[in-house]
């Protein structure tokens, strides 16, 4: 474990010009284990960083580099905030150095590279790296994360699926129908990146809803894989994404048919005793309405457990930052793990309300 | 059948301080039929309407009475605008001088009146115009509206689950399983009302999202009767409202599991031939994303048929104005029903976008 | 004048895919004179217009056309929607077919090439053309449009600012400090057009405030230009911009100082002596605080004149929609008055609040 | 000067149920040198914080408690994040028991009692300590604040208008014309408090901005006395606040007319001389255009010093958390110096962008 004297972890960044990287930025910058060293974007090459995310001006002196110039192979961690199919470029090389891997795009998300060839159109370069990596959900994969080399940090979606759901369906559990649940699920704008589109204009996005992705989303591949491995079966899930008018925040409602034999579940206190301890997950009590902004700009996901009128339809609701515990918050809890601190360091951060 | 001829429909409205009142006010000011004779509020008596609302500017000349003053009673027909329980302790009287009511809250919703005295906590005070009154959901009761004296205005939600589940069960199909109907609905902050309350303040809904009335919503009755009525027999729905960041608009996900024996049914083809005709249902052409803004302002409502994989679950996609289809341009849909007119009189403003 | 029995505007749109377009489609496909003929996009060409913006399905039927394959020369108007540069480009042609323009980029706003050439980086092609232009600016220039062959519409920012001082400053008027005029603007972002640009997304302009064009904005000398024709002397105005979290709506905050000598000026009088009789232009009672909703999706623009504490400095407020009274309304106002239709014709809408 | 191992300052909030009672309850349990003993209020006289504020849930352990029940004497320090007049009422008392006092209302901002009075409509019930009291701008009376008793915290707009222009008028320089400032500043809806009222409404203050006050707003006396106070000469300041869609942030946009012989400052070097080695105070470089969300939920201002074309008229652009340096990050600041801690323990929060 590390101490207060322990030198500071040497992390780096590659790709920091999105909000995955701007919010890397913002945690790295106020963690006391951490020296940020490096970080890179071919386009703003020489730019200081604070130019381009002025909350950063007095905190953040560096300026992004090339991947070339940027002395990525002397970090201890590198971060990947990037496009699909740029960590796994680079990983190979990385190890090389002793540097260890958090990828928060989706080379390492998903086991089976068929799968991932057909989802996002390219071949997976390093099968091998791959096999050795973990899927970054630290409340599921605690102990192998602590000794990976590479973590593929979770979608945003999944993150509130998988948690939302891993109570009811772990160790072969036979609560729910678990061949037709649903998880309809809503997401603030910034889960679209920092990219210009049209579809995520103020002009667009604002005073709408809508759903996308109906006919499929990256995201449902590895809901279902990830969902297989815990349940130790293959699940039915219909998962329907929306874009919500806000900028942070991610709530999915998840409905799944009590099985006849588990009728008499305690439901509530079956999700109180699976995430009893963690820090980052909160049961709220029964009856609970959380609220996004209940953990705006914190690494905080909140669960509430319902049974309308008592009846076989159990509703999980789910909220989290899409860009903290669904994306940066979650890659440097991992990095807690991985380099042996208290999980939650840098990380206590009281959620901005309102 | 009016004429351009025919002299004009004095309309009333109790009530038009909230938000269904203005755009009461906003289509009937545009109605090339209507003369707007009287509009009530106690609290604000004898000030100008167009100072509250100051869209009205120059369109709306009328000030505000007392019901006791405004002259009600010689109105073709009244517009109830105004909190559940106040339709129904004028209705007898206003029916006795002759006018039709329309009323846009609750009082003639439910059928059962035990049911509504559940959900409304006071007594139903008049049965027997409940009898003779018609739920105002134009595409399911045409005929019986135009011949009526009081309608009983859908709420929001139920607008759009019913017409989203209505091909699918009327007539005593058997094409979906009805025992676990989902509706996830998320609404925009008007269907709160205009009322002064913290819950919906811009600093408590916006950048925020969350669910409420989990444990129980008056829509959810309102839902339930109707699809009965409509299917022949009672229906499973889960109903499950949410809050959005935005002004106006709704979009409820429906989710409904395929029967084995229906899984070659040609769903958009079914949809496609129940609302052929009609003016303000607009059945997207499949693989459709609708937003909410496409019917800012406008009285339609936009339907989209998933099936997601290809699969046995089925997801429609219903959208709508709240505070149009959903309120005020139904209301009027209604009126124009009743007094003969073509039923999109008024009501043929394209939606405002962006 | 035109009547209820004469054949209908052939009217087309150059460029339809951004704001304006989508503005200009909206109210010309209400507008009970005009019918619609053609529509470009080089870009879409093909496309169902409604496809792109499904507020108008069921509403306008026609596809983009490429600018070439399109009968623009069939047209007896057509609006330019464009980036700046293409109406110039094809005005020559046009009027030689007897077609009349609309020019709703810069064009043909400013009176002098070389300022134009200054800021918009490009040689103006047709200065013969330019002469004979009108600036679109009804309430200013009412007589001579009627007559034009060609309309420079004004740009948004100009609208609000030239209308709100016109009353202080036309015939040589000496009742303000003209050297030292500030006008502090404030727009939604639908001004900044449908581009996919970092700047204007939902997670970029959303909950956010800011300035920008301090250092120079085009509509600077637009507005120089007009006040020194208007005023028959160069005027100074300090001009700085603002961007505000909301799609629709401009607010122009303008402070004047009352020169010693016409401290005994009855403001309110002057505004709604110099704006009597006009259709779009709501000069308020004193004391009035003008919301930008009250104007939304309409093409009033509302003034309300302020003397703080009754000194000597005169604070004017002047909302309108950017996209109506500041764009596309403006132009079919225009249009309404070049083919001697009343004014109002197909624009008394009212405003969508809230 | 307080060491880690000092025992922490126990700290009181009266009235924690408002948006600067939520804000001083996040840096509170956040700040390492204090402990929150007592927070009151009437109405939830029972309730656990975290009930009513969830990002509390699992760092404030605190209920509600009547402001007689809570042992207030007992703390070091108390902050009155309540109506305007509640601080006077208990000032004596709390004093008497060495409590010192932070009053994020008004009732310690105004030196002159008329002026209260007349702007506040209630007498001053202790005008001996408003006369020992300090006005809690720390960049102006950092010495004073450090051995007060009494903390006036300063309002919002008051904290941007006079650190925008004390560096031009400090120490009776004679840089630009005093007599006819302007600011024109505009505040999102946070600012109004968290009252069920309809103007703050979603519904209301979405998608709209609107001017408020043009007549007369509590604020602006208090920008007069402060900057009298440092000019040594009274100013004329046309103030005008507005309201912005956004929850969080300020921004002021003052113009000032440089007097003929000053046209060869440098306003830049001035500004940023003012302010070197101010932790909280940003002067960025020339040509920069602030946003708010730089600063949302940080105790950051950040100013911009404008020129525009190298004329005689300054513009300068202010920004801040209203909620922060403009109400609760303040008071911390200020309560900072009263304990001898340095001045940003516990407010190095990096802003949350996006």
């Amino acid at each position: 474990m590390m101490t207060a004297a322990s030198p500071r972890i040497k992390a780096g960044i590659v790709g920091g010009t999105g909000y995955t990287g701007v919010e890397l930025l913002r945690l790295l910058s106020q963690h006391p284990n951490v020296e940020l060293t490096a970080i890179t974007s071919r386009k703003e090459d020489g730019m200081p960083v604070a130019d381009m995310f002025p909350n950063l001006r007095g905190r953040v002196d560096l300026r992004f580099q090339t991947p070339d110039s940027a002395a990525l192979d002397q970090c201890d961690v590198v971060f990947f905030a990037t496009p699909h199919g740029v960590a796994m470029s680079q990983a190979r090389e990385l190890l090389g150095h002793g540097v260890r891997l958090i990828d928060l795009a989706a080379d390492f998300r998903l086991r089976d590279t068929q799968v991932f060839e057909k989802w996002y159109k390219m071949p997976h370069s390093c099968p091998d790296i791959l096999e050795e990596s973990v899927y970054g959900l630290v409340e599921i994969n605690r102990e192998r994360i602590a000794g990976a080399r590479v973590i593929g940090n979770p979608g945003c979606y999944p993150t509130t699926v998988i948690l939302g759901l891993t109570p009811l369906i772990e160790g072969g559990k036979h609560l729910v129908d678990t061949t037709h649940i649903i998880a309809d699920c809503k997401s603030g704008t910034s889960g679209a990146g920092r990219k210009a589109e049209v579809g995520t204009l103020y002009s667009e996005a604002g005073d709408n809803f809508k759903a996308y992705g109906v006919a499929g989303h990256r995201h449902h591949p590895e809901i279902l894989e990830q969902l297989k491995h815990i349940a130790g079966e293959a699940l039915g899930v219909t998962f329907v994404p929306h874009l919500v008018p806000m900028i942070r925040g991610m709530f999915s409602t998840i409905y799944a048919r009590i099985l006849p034999e588990a009728l008499d579940t305690d439901f509530q206190a079956l999700f109180e005793q699976r995430y009893a301890g963690e820090a980052f997950i909160d049961v709220m009590p029964a009856g609970s309405l959380p609220e996004t902004r209940s953990v705006r700009a914190s690494n905080h996901l909140r669960i509430a457990v319902h049974r309308p009128g008592g009846g076989d339809q159990l509703v999980v609701l789910v909220i989290q930052d899409n860009l903290v515990k669904g994306a940066s918050g979650q890659a440097v809890q991992n990095m807690n793990l991985m380099f042996g601190l208290p999980e939650s360091t840098g990380l206590d951060h009281v959620a901005v309300l309102p």
